[in-house]
């Protein structure tokens, strides 16, 4: 079987680093033919800065990154520097990158290689705001029946969010842009924080990261140490979520995931619910299915392999 | 030390008649001063005359009831025959009330009652929608200060809704009364479905009710074999919730809920979540801590309690 | 022909004044019941004590006058001192009541007086927050096709709002009532500021009002001395609109103002326009045609009207 | 003085191409650097075609035609076939285009001479939905300082709305394009149909026009006659409205606009008001002032202006 061709649109952001290792450390399963960059966790400069270190720290400057979008359709920006530092990626020591970013504008590189790629070729992964699939669906429609799926990481529902009381920070940024994607027709898996909470970091884990001798496996456990310290009032233990890391592992190992078809809708009315994704989970409403609801993870499993692939890296 | 005085403000439906029934078998802790009605479950005609009923099989016809707002402060009404039957309590043979309704409104007789009561004095416990609370605080805004606290089944968090994706039957009927409510200054105690879904009545605990040998038990045992039809899609098992009882359970056992302050507010403004009650559980936004929010209950405790007092009527 | 019977709800407020001198001033045309009071203007204890102040200096104590919502349904108060100063009607010395208020409350005198005469026999007419008429409405639905008609001052469309940009102060203040009102199916009939824009009092009459003799007029001449000093931002002239009284001159001689049956509803939804009463002045929606819009009316015969009867008064 | 450079960005349309044709006609005032097409009135396959028509009418096949966006960045598309027709501008035998449409989509287009010319260059028309500009502002926003002036026909305040009872087609088609760009910063100019319906078209101006001898002029003459037969429950005369040609005549001749700084918003929450443009007229908000709100045109003026332009062309 040949590899699943990916777009990664990302924000990074420590877990972004997660998710885009674990992919690149899985050659054979995932074909990363690009990555795109947005304004999220810290502006776009810093996430597009921080993509291309990444891929300097997996050996890996063929994959070219596009920078997108530095704000999202209708709001302001909202940024969090409180989590993740004022780089984004607080805690590691990243080479500085070689390769330069793409000229061609991320949303641009969007349309273009859906338009040029086969119908139903192109999977993309959203780490952050949903600000570039969304204006690409806008610039050119035509991409729409053209995406094979949209995996998100976002929202959640019965954890309420982590952001607002009712919205996760990458539905908030810009919850016009994921009105628009849950909405386009797109098939469309959210790893929402009900379900990327399921899945902790351990110390113990991290420490086996480490020992795997990699050197992208010693600083992304670098980057996993920073990233922990936020988030004690919440989790009793030291265990933590790494919420992207659930895209690449849906890609990677669906089985291991629960998971239920759903009707999703982004609400952008309520002073007090804007960004929340409002999932019928028990299909009360009568509206069509059309988001692919994860709600666990097999956390053992799921550990397992990321410790495998971002260990398989240089 | 006195019983509690405490106004029962409800739309019997069967999980309202196991509440009052519940606190008519604690007068040592608990003094019903009177019983409200409102449309909720079914019209109010239908819940005034299931209140009269509840009372007749307690053999407490000295309980006044009176009949409240039979619609909504701004919306049209909503009910839910397809869970309660058509009278609102299929399922069980009640007496035929011999006392009527008592003239006066339900929302002037709160008024009146908080007014002449001490300040602090009177609890007011809902069962339904929150629309007779919400009018006597806009018919007389002074007695606020005077009620000593709500307690209110109804909304919910982290289970969702069960009437749409994101509300409540009780709060979704009303949402302007809840809103109200909720942002009026007075203390209130929530148990929402989070709360009511963790005490799940079983068969085995209803053949312990019919073994009481109460009259009053054994109908509402069967009252409850018709209540646990509904939910088949939702609870795996034969056991079932059975919301409003948790209200009176709370008055009489609090420590044996689960319970955080936290600001709560009701949405009123978006079509998707409208009747939501939006918790801050983790304190992000730094509102005000205006609800007690009734997070679990201890079952075992819960329904042994239940069994002792609706077991101990005639 | 016999007068018709009317409820006039106010909060006065210098046009609240004027609306119930000129009603006064036409026992043959108008048999006013009652009046009702509502916090709006200013503060509801104000309101109530201008309404006595006013019936006293019309020589009509046998008018009662009850008090009523201190507050609107949902939201919290707002008041225009800025425009009515601290007292509500400063201006001018009225006299101090001799009688007392009515102990009924407001919304209790309007349900029992609609539910004991001939259906469709009460006309209620609003000059401030409708808050009275939606908890009356609430407190019993089966008022609602008894009313022959609500005709009330508030809203607007072709000029705006003027307490927001797009909402009207008596609307703004309590949205969900008016939203009630004009959703209940009762007729209603508005005089909104498009309407009361185009009967602005000129200096010249009210030295007309001071010459009838009669000491009310006198008096009404001080107040609309003291009101029009608001609105020099607005209205180019010394001619100031006194918009309440549009509401009597309807009722005396509805052949006088422009009109159109048009759907109106009210919004209570978005933060920029909350409050602003929608009118589909053009049929656009094929929603149903809820209410009569006056648009004009004609001042000359409109001011005649009034000089005649408010200088009928003694 | 040299001639002041524009990019029109619409959905002709008929009046899209009185405004254009009226651009063109003025090669001293205005030099066209481009005409980006949306869809609105009709589909965007149609709006371009009927873009490439009307410089071939007007002997201008050098100015470059871009294809911009097919559909609102979030709401789905609402078109106006019953105003314009099956083609957009039924009514005319308007040329076969020779020269093709550019191919670089219209967005990349606006951005990228935004960003080459010289600071406050460049002024943006737009007579169609505001898609095309929100989506460059989110794609590159450093084009935000860049923009000299975003000329716009769209919304209205004091004729309420012409889709909706508050909406007008262009704003309520992508309100929230609309609102992005009033939020902005830029130096807006908004005619709204405040403005537009006091510029009303005359069969007599029309038959002027065709006594121009130009063959553009007579077959916009042609097109105006279809566009005329649409508004008469409106209008009571034979004369009609030329929207979007008042944003030309604006940039000629603003001495012969009335005009006032007001802040303006678009609403994107109620389903009552969405795409209203809320215009603070009489500043009660305090908010900035961030559009220039055109209320009325010298009718004779303007038509007299746009009957020599129009009329100058081959």
């Amino acid at each position: 079987m040949r590899a699943r061709k990916i777009i990664i649109d990302t924000d990074p952001g420590h877990d972004d680093a997660f998710a885009i290792l674990f992919a690149l450390g899985s050659p054979e399963e995932l074909e990363v033919v690009g990555i795109t960059t947005v304004a999220g966790n810290v502006p776009l400069p810093l996430t597009s800065l921080n993509a291309l270190k990444v891929i300097e720290l997996a050996k890996r400057p063929d994959v070219p990154v596009y920078a997108g979008c530095a704000a999202p359709m209708v709001r302001t920006l909202l940024t969090a520097e409180h989590i993740h530092g004022e780089t984004g990626i607080d805690g590691a020591e990243l080479p500085h990158p070689v390769v330069p970013l793409q000229r061609e504008h991320a949303v641009n590189f969007m349309v273009r290689t859906l338009m040029e790629a086969p119908e139903g070729e192109i999977t993309i992964c959203t780490l952050g705001p949903m600000t570039n699939v969304a204006m690409a669906m806008t610039m050119e429609p035509r991409i729409i029946p053209r995406i094979r799926e949209v995996v998100l990481m976002g929202g959640g529902f019965f954890e309420g969010g982590n952001t607002t009381p009712a919205a996760e920070f990458n539905i908030f940024v810009d919850p016009h842009a994921a009105h628009k994607v849950f909405a386009s027709g797109v098939p469309v898996t959210m790893a929402g924080i009900d379900c990327t909470y399921t899945a902790q970091m351990t110390p113990e884990w991290l420490q086996d990261l480490r020992n795997t001798g990699s050197h992208a496996a010693v600083q992304a456990a670098n980057l996993a140490d920073f990233f922990r310290q936020y988030g004690s009032h919440k989790f009793p233990t030291e265990a933590r979520p790494i919420h992207d890391a659930c895209v690449t592992g849906y890609l990677l190992a669906p089985e291991i995931y629960d998971q239920r078809m759903c009707h999703v809708t982004v609400d952008i009315s309520s002073p007090v619910t804007i960004g929340m994704t409002v999932v019928d989970w028990w299909g009360v409403t009568g509206n069509d299915k059309n988001c692919n609801v994860l709600r666990r993870v097999d956390a053992d499993a799921f550990f397992a392999l990321m410790l495998e692939r971002i260990g398989s890296l240089p």
